[in-house]
């Protein structure tokens, strides 16, 4: 058996007693009968479950694992590798405890009937690997119906760590938002969060295209949640592909497939253009087919280029500045306060072209978005 | 605030991960990329999901709240202490992981959805503090809807250790269950399973009561759960109260309420007889109630006299008997093969009046059990 297999021997997560019990003193202080006194307090102040109780730290992460890292739908169980993965991160870089929960339909109302159900469990509902459009759809009902706020780590964990990165690349590039020009591609649960979350930071110029090119409004081939971004995007209604769309613009977000973005669309780009090509595990361009005189800033998801853009470095400080402050429904200035936090960590003398987001075990992003809240 | 509570501040329970994540050599082994290997495998070979994960040694654990302890319906965020002792009971006596999770109705049919479409996610489902009769009907759905083990602690869980401890009881009294004659007292979720696992075992005369007496043909007030264990029970067919169940039997099992076997009535039954008295906190009768020349077997639920029938003896082995040995559904056999094995941790020399079960914290239970599976 291989290493990585070897590493995923019977889970990569565990449930652990913080107390010893191993006398009957001890025993009947966290059993019965001494427990009696704490379930009756909660009884008496349903508030206190948060403080005598796991729940308050504790998210429920729920897949159906229709849309897994890269691989697509794979099914719930085959998601379970990735969605310990993400548990351990959580542990690991903010001590929140995450149960991985796996949902065996991809029927949108029998998943957020299962999770509004068991939301009492929870001080946060984490949803992942859902494909794009249910994943929406199951957002949108889920926030009317629980008590307890709802991330969806695939849509704004992605877009606040875009966001954190183009602040830091703007200084370096000194560029401000209302007058930089974007172009998103990939019109997914990804790429509609950053969409709307550059647009609430003040981005003014921005276009969104899917495989078929440009988002505009003549087009009879959306959905109703990309006809909704066509507020935010697009204010000149340009129809085109997606040479045309990059075709001198300061900023591509690439949240698609491997290779979408070429050399040559490259060059058409402004002068120190800023390039986010995020696909896993090929990046819409690499840096090394870059045009030899590129003299901008790429990042990619992969750790094996500078200028990683990693979700790890994102969702685990977000949703403990949630839990911390006790915030009942997330909204969009939060992830705002989030992106902020994360660029902060950087001091602008730290800042390079290959250095414009921290590294994921920087041990300051979490307490940054925490002060940033 | 005093020591139970200081205790409990922030639960009794952690999620953990078991490989520290400090470097991204070891990030890319147990998430992304490396993790896309196994995701894949499992993805190709669904059952490998409980080699490669946690899933094959977690149990979820499910409670509506209504029937916590002694106290009744509480809610579900009360029920969350004693679920999580009972989380921190599975891990270190079984090294079990156990999620506590709770329902925010009390529909059956609700409960059942909610259950089923999360069942991917365990290796058993374990039921937990729901009031009589949902529960026996949240059980009977389940069971035909998932492809994992249920099992409901509040009445098998019991019934284990109640016949553990008379199998040991039956020794010291060189008694035989064929020819022994017991009364159960109370006819919810614990005295309906042990009816029938007495049953199952050779008891063949067996009397229930419930609050109005003697359980027999002609009650008109029966639910449908005490009309199917009529075929077990009470052969003769005969009425009358508790005092007149028990006069000249052998043996008496409480799950009642306090106080209600009174001294007279021990004196009624057999010689030498046997009594479990379980009520919590106050057992049907206090070892210091009974007649002066009692010479008899006496056990209750507590830890402050000999002889504790505590169900912490019985969930963990049991459920790492059926998790290990990959049993798809629970059978009465099971039952008995595992109060056999806690029965079998007292050598016959060892077993004494006051000495008919092992102690919580004997480290030779699980590894009976185990091997009586």
């Amino acid at each position: 058996m291989n290493e990585i297999f070897e590493l995923h021997k019977n889970g990569k997560i565990s449930v652990e007693s913080k107390i010893k019990i191993d006398n009957s003193q001890t025993l009947a202080k966290v059993y019965t009968p001494g427990v009696a006194q704490v379930v009756k307090h909660i009884n008496q102040n349903i508030e206190a479950v948060k403080e005598f109780t796991i729940i308050g730290n504790t998210v429920g992460m729920f897949t159906d694992g229709t849309a897994v890292l890269g691989l697509g739908n794979m099914g719930p169980e085959a998601a379970m590798p990735v969605m310990e993965g993400k548990a351990m991160i959580y542990k690991a870089f903010a001590d929140i405890n995450a149960y991985p929960l796996l949902l065996n339909t991809t029927d949108v109302d029998r998943i957020v009937e299962a999770i509004t159900v068991l939301s009492p469990s929870f001080g946060l509902i984490h949803l992942e690997d859902i494909s794009a459009p249910n994943c929406f759809e199951i957002f949108d009902k889920l926030v009317k119906k629980v008590n307890i706020p709802v991330f969806h780590d695939d849509q704004y964990g992605t877009a606040i760590i875009v966001l954190a990165g183009l602040i830091n690349s703007m200084k370096v590039t000194k560029r401000a938002p209302a007058t930089s020009s974007v172009v998103i591609n990939g019109a997914g649960a990804a790429g509609l969060a950053i969409a709307r979350l550059l647009f609430a930071y003040g981005f003014e110029k921005i276009s969104l295209c899917d495989s078929k090119g440009i988002i505009h409004k003549s087009r009879r081939d959306l959905n109703k949640y990309k006809i909704e971004v066509l507020d935010l995007t697009n204010n000149q209604d340009t129809a085109g592909t997606l040479a045309d769309a990059v075709t001198g613009k300061d900023i591509f977000v690439g949240v698609s497939v491997g290779n979408a973005l070429k050399p040559s669309m490259v060059e058409a780009m402004n002068t120190e253009p800023i390039i986010f090509a995020l696909a896993n595990p090929d990046p819409e361009i690499l840096p090394s087919d870059l045009p030899t005189n590129f003299n901008g800033i790429i990042a990619t998801g992969r750790s094996d280029f500078p200028n990683q853009i990693n979700n790890a470095i994102g969702y685990p400080g977000f949703v403990k500045a949630i839990l911390v402050n006790n915030i009942k429904t997330i909204e969009i200035k939060h992830f705002i306060q989030a992106a902020q936090g994360i660029a902060g960590v950087l001091a602008d003398s730290e800042l390079k072209k290959d250095y414009i987001i921290p590294d994921v075990f920087n041990k300051n992003i979490v307490p940054s978005v925490l002060q940033s809240f």
